[in-house]
């Protein structure tokens, strides 16, 4: 179809074409650039609708791009691809600090939300490193997790209410602003999560929560596996209600970052099999330390912990997550191939030794940095063979296979995108992928919206 | 068709018929009975997805009973229709202490697994007064909300894997029992909240939470509603992380329960116009009932509230508790119609007004008794306009139809079934009402699971 059809509908400046659209990178941490041959940016859910109207006529598909911070290929595009961004739609339309409630258009960058959030005294949970640049609407689409989801849930638990554009056009006006709203179908689940295959969202209504008055964090080393999940139960307890994150660094990540000469300073000695780092967030400025202190203490006492520091301010707590947070120090070699699964905590152990097992009789010497989102039984690998691209599939073979076995998953936060397609048949069954092909055909018969990604579908 | 060809499948034990279907009551409540041909009872999936597909080959109507508790005409059965029971489904299957999961069948009772996970000192969070009756598949069906939902969320929010027949047989086994999992599209959202009109849930896997160390409650007199959204915010702040429950009620309500000569001992005089039943779960025992006494002073130094009555011990949380659950008192007169709706806090104040308004309008006299999950924005009303069941329709307008320009819910947690259904059109547009009939073509082309509810659909 011609590029100028569009114009009608956004106005030339809502068309990019040429080297405005090659030169664009395709995603964080890659080199790649953007192959669609337009870039077609609407500034309203009207002008996004007439434009998939006119890709549904003329059998154009179309990838939506939000913040482009996806890690598993979700936004990728072909030369035959038009792309629809979200970038001009990029309003909060509201808050409401009573109802704890804001409405926001997709293209807006998480950061401001919560930074808008937190200027009327409230929070907007979710947290990721892209925060400054990834959008809500992106967020949405791939059900975004982060560091604060045994406490508040994924991105899904935060969104009230959903306006989607059809693959056809149709504008789903479903912008529920309640807590409980059980009066027909839920329809905003089948657009949370499914990675922009039936859908566009182009604006919602996000449930805020009062923000935290007060702030605790801990870090902590532990002598077997087995204690952690004895201490992910014994600290949920006693923090009643309170318990914000619950991180587990392996020493082999540990370590690493924090060895000699390196920029973090150990606040425990490197030489522990396992780190922990918790964080809790109350209410109570008086008395919510010494709660923390009073739960490490017991935590000790029944030897589940060998050693722990207590953050006494902002700048150690921020040092703390500072640790954790450094993943890049684990990519420095290229390529480094960066891992998201989820399995039970029971099963992680032996998981973890069989992913080690599976990569040492496959490639002798490699580097494995192990951490992740334990309180949620999600595990971060970030793995390096070498220097040739070419391990990554038979290193993505190590990860994925074992979970075969176990029922875990291949993607805990991350999506499945064009990254993980292949391996999708070791976390969903044919019954499962039968189903969601049904709702695809039923949504999007021509298979126009964010085509080949997930799962193939040919209409 | 033939009852007889059940037979082969679930044997003659298996099937019900004549007086052992004409003397089930419908639902709880009520003095109807079932009216279907015919009680089926599968053992297990499999012989319940055999039924399906034999219905389904032979245009064969089914209704799926679980408890029997909800109340919106939901499982209400015509002579045409065959019930599919899950009442020989009932086996808690494993619990999993550490990973905090339970995997049960849809027959389950509901008190049968909260009270097995307080054995393993772990709490299943979903409670109603149908505890001891609803069905666990009955819960997730409906998407049950209860007194917790403003720490734990919905009954959705508790199901982390479903197992489900769809209308052709077709067994979905997606039992996820990992709190992440973005592999491909969360497919149990179809099934919960759908009211049994998508598929027919099996199985689940639920997620367990810490059983709570501690249990506060405090009752508060309000002078003004304004004050309302205020206290909420300021108790949540104050007991970050551990409030479950913010429960209002009107004065009809509380004078009527605890006034003069009734059986509860108001805890605050009955002459103000609101009360709030405030309960924390916690973890510390040593500092959490101060922690409490601290946020109701703070509140009340804040002029927040009138007075405040802080339970001192299990008896007194009881008594509190007693007051709010003695919805039957409210209901003595009969027809007594029982309402819940769902909308913003800041347009509750008005919108109590208006339905008095309305109900004086056409009624002159009425009894109203106002009381609800506040933290949740939803609302319940018994109402009495004497002892014409003819009253029903002409009350339910005076209700719902005011909600209608604030977008509020005709439904907050008890769903639509056959008795909401000609008003859903005040909480839902068009539009999304046509993508519920798009899912259900897509999932039940015939229309046999549930016919009639929720909305019109002919295949």
């Amino acid at each position: 179809m011609q590029i100028s059809e569009f114009q009608s509908i956004v106005g030339s400046n809502g068309i990019l074409v040429g080297e405005d659209v090659s030169s664009r990178s395709e995603r964080i941490w890659t080199d790649e650039t953007v192959q669609a041959s337009a870039i077609v940016r609407p500034r309203d859910t009207q002008e996004l609708s007439e434009v998939l109207r006119l890709c549904h006529e003329r059998d154009q598909p179309i990838v939506v791009h939000g913040g482009l911070t996806g890690l598993v290929d979700g936004a990728q595009t072909k030369r035959s691809d038009i792309v629809v961004s979200t970038e001009l739609m990029n309003e909060i339309e509201s808050i409401d600090p009573i109802a704890r409630t804001m409405t926001v258009q997709a293209g807006v960058k998480l950061q401001q939300i919560q930074e808008l959030a937190e200027s009327n005294r409230l929070l907007f949970p979710l947290d990721l490193g892209a925060r400054g640049s990834c959008s809500i609407g992106g967020n949405i689409a791939t059900n975004a997790g982060g560091n604060r989801v045994i406490r508040y849930g994924m991105t899904r638990d935060m969104v009230l209410g959903l306006e989607v554009v059809l693959a056809d056009g149709t504008i789903v006006s479903s912008m529920n602003d309640m807590i409980k709203n059980n009066a027909g179908y839920d329809l905003k689940h089948m657009f949370i999560g499914t990675e922009g295959s039936l859908g566009v969202i182009t604006r919602a209504v996000l449930r805020l929560r009062e923000l935290p008055l007060t702030d605790e964090a801990v870090f902590m080393s532990v002598d077997e596996f087995s204690m952690l999940p004895k201490i992910l139960k014994h600290m949920d307890q006693k923090l009643g209600g309170t318990l914000t994150s619950f991180e587990v660094m392996w020493n082999d990540y540990y370590s690493h970052v924090c060895g000699n000469g390196e920029a973090h300073q150990p606040p425990l000695p490197t030489t522990h099999p396992y780190y922990v780092l918790i964080e809790a967030w109350g209410g109570d400025s008086r008395n919510d330390h010494a709660r923390m202190e009073a739960a490490v203490e017991s935590v000790y006492e029944a030897k589940l912990i060998s050693d722990a520091a207590i953050a006494q301010n902002s700048v150690q707590r921020n040092a703390f997550w500072a640790i954790r947070d450094n993943v890049e120090k684990c990519m420095t070699i290229k390529p480094t191939f960066v891992f998201d699964v989820s399995l039970r905590i029971g099963d992680m152990e032996d998981y973890v030794v069989e992913v080690n097992r599976r990569l040492t009789e496959q490639f002798g010497t490699y580097r494995i940095f192990t951490f992740g989102h334990l309180g949620d039984g999600n595990l971060h690998f970030a793995i390096n063979t070498g220097t040739d691209p070419a391990h990554q599939h038979p290193v993505e073979r190590c990860v994925y296979e074992p979970l075969r076995a176990i029922n875990g998953s291949i993607s805990a936060e991350h999506g499945i995108g064009l990254e993980k397609k292949e391996y999708l048949d070791i976390s969903r069954n044919e019954i499962e992928v039968g189903l969601m092909r049904t709702l695809k055909k039923s949504l999007d018969p021509k298979g126009i919206l964010n085509p080949g990604k997930i799962f193939e579908f040919n209409g």
